[in-house]
């Protein structure tokens, strides 16, 4: 254990909160046993965390041909290329118990192109590694790409806007530097 | 003039919309003179449209440290790092309005080291960029830099998460090919 | 307006210059009603100002498959990546001017592979980047990719040169500091 | 569980193996409770193999300034900046067990900047990681910031050749394909 | 001449040395005409020296596809990409003497891909220049590509393996400052 | 020896060129011994010649506050830096017959950090380097610390101006594969 602080920035005590942040706060301990620090370090600043979190559930929510576990590995593989602990550290869990696979998280954390997963997926991930890393050259071939693994457009738009939501949460994470609770890392092992 | 489309993904007509979404997009054609392509390429997806419109006000039109123009400034220099033509050229446009400065964008979006900016803006480009490419090795050594030149740590916020934000807008767009209007190219000249 | 200075350098007065040096810069002068800074800038070095327009015109008004408004498209993609204030303004005016577009050279500079170009200009300006930034991997199939478009050895010598030589222009501007004429920034839009 | 194979190239059974590899093998199976693959993939060369692990316990046996918990946090931090998973996913549950801390690990595989270690173990790692990967910038800069934290040019020379050793196995485990075993994930969670 | 150290680090003189130390120096200096400087200052690690040197040999004297030059040629080429003047210096003279190419090193040096070799050759180098630069990401099309120019599995190890040992050697010259013999420039001019 | 062509491009005779250029020519090869390729490779385009010889010797031949040996130094180590072969092995000979050195060069193509050189070479070399790599960052910083060296305004010019011209020379000599005589490897040994 250890006394470091959750972020750089103030912490409001869940009692300070607007209602709505609290309501949604409480929820989500409900559910996972605990507060997630993100929660916290984002209600620093309550409009920006309505937004925030909106946009997350529009993206991770949503129908879409990407399961959710996909969705998740998404998370984990470029978030890892942008060095952001606290998502890698709690979406891994999630990949855990989404995929049910002790193991495929701390893979595709270290080396995606090396992970236990299929060639549709690999796809996906290179292309969301290259949303995140050089999205000023995506270009058709990069739609023919996915389209031959049964991707649709729909699910290409999921995968880069994933990616770009991501890697905002990535940076500021890394900006506040925002720590990674320790239930994390023992979930689902 | 051109017979391109403004995104590779379908663009809803304004009539189809949601009613908070398109009373949006009238505000600010009302406002423009026109509408920003960004509006409709975003309103594909409406959830992540209300998400996304919802965190560029947070962040956007809050009181700050910074003024509007220099918050401007960031997105310029941030996305022509990230070779966003759209948010290069539509903010180039806010830049020239906010700053009453015809020359200032576009030298932001060629080299910000050498643009007509003061030693105080400097330092915050040099930091928004540092956010951009390289977050994970943002440290106090960064914040130390800003406070000398009279920035405060809610300051700092927002120059990480504008940069962060429009990373996120820029993946979106560069993605999906959405155009510049070109109305924007001549605003402010 | 600006009290800032043209150059890091000594600047010569116009009077001060040799003949030669004061017809060609009066000769411009005359034919763009204002004085383009590099011109001054350079005269600090006759020797080396004579040499450079030289080799610029040897470049720009040589007979060549690329036409003239090609050739300046060049310039302003690879002075972008090589973040060159001046020559992405000036040339960003030229190319205005000469492919009587007001949007393409912003385009350009921001991110090419996303103007409104032919498929035969983005193999163009593909080939210009790649000299720019690694010369050292230039082989047959560069050459291949070319000639499929339609361009002969003579025209990829043009490419590959140009970029060369405004390498070389876009490095004496950043090191010294050489700002673009504001009439530059309006022309042509 | 999976049958994905150990290692892209031939994996010796433990029968047909020179006695002396064999005993090693056997030796660290009595004490790890299996067998880490990266034996058995490298002793499809035996005489590499024979090097390999002499070279290993020179460096990771030895006296030094340095504690076996920290020669292993340098192995698992250089290993992510290589994207090994081998040597991160065995090396992490080393450290797991040297440190007594569960989750140190899997910090410094995504961002050892922002780990939980002292500022003498955060130089360090910035040296590894510079050897790693730019040892030929290496200078008397780099010695007086590791001085000045109390290291001595023995315990530099540990850190380097450590990175540098390393360096080697994780270049062999991403060419061969070498998997970690699915034991170490869970090791000291 | 230069006075010089030939090592950051101390150097043991040949008396002090450990019988089987001594003997393999004294049989490298009776061979080459002098002691090569690496020996010198790696024996400052006996244990380390043993087994740098028996790894040396297991790859660089083994039966292999490759021929010794070739085995060669990809030291001079990965080394020169890590900036290491030794192990350029050294193994571009043994170049020189494997292949009686007077030339050949150098051009390796400066820039292997316009090099009078092979393609076979070419092929070869990218790999090991793949290796030594993004190991995470060799793939199975690599391998095509090294068969299809008859590299057999165990040839393509040999590449990997030489490349990931002398990044290993680089890495330590390039830490220690190991300075090159002046004798080994002259030699097979 | 090799048939290998100069230049990927046509080679006129000497014969076929213009005085002026046939004059040049037989004045280098009467000094030299022999005619270096570059000049009947560059041959092919007259006028371009004029300049790219009119633009060198306004460098390399006027007085300056660095000697003729520090200006081929910064020719070599930028040509080393851009994998030039013909520059780096012909600029080579001349640093040996300039330096009196036999080794100075193959230390600067390899790594210019390490070589024999003095503090104010160091200092000169890094700018050169940085004017290579990142003009667009060059500041007052980097006056100042070549001023505390003693470096005047005038011989920073010429030390970028250097690196910029031959920057241009690098990335011609690439694009066309222009080969370097195989004189120049052994001259100065």
């Amino acid at each position: 254990m250890t006394d470091r602080p959750i972020s750089r920035f103030p912490v409001p005590s869940l009692a300070s909160l607007p209602q709505d942040i609290r309501a949604r706060i409480e929820a989500v301990a409900e559910k996972a046993g605990f507060v997630p620090n993100i929660f916290l370090a984002l209600a620093h600043r309550p409009d920006e965390f309505r937004a925030f979190f909106a946009y997350h559930d529009a993206l991770m929510e949503r129908d879409s041909g990407l399961s959710v576990g996909e969705r998740e590995m998404i998370v984990v593989a470029t978030s890892a290329a942008n060095e952001c602990q606290y998502c890698v550290v709690a979406h891994g869990a999630i990949v855990r118990i989404r995929t049910k696979n002790r193991i495929l998280a701390d893979q595709l954390a270290t080396n995606w192109r090396k992970a236990d997963i299929t060639a549709r997926q690999r796809a996906m991930l290179a292309f969301a590694l290259k949303v995140s890393a050089r999205a000023q050259e995506v270009d058709e071939d990069d739609y023919a790409a996915l389209h031959a693994h049964g991707f649709s457009d729909e699910d290409i738009w999921d995968i880069g806007a994933i990616t770009a939501f991501f890697g905002l949460s990535n940076r500021l994470v890394n900006m506040a530097s925002i720590r990674a609770n320790e239930e994390f890392f023992a979930i689902g092992r």
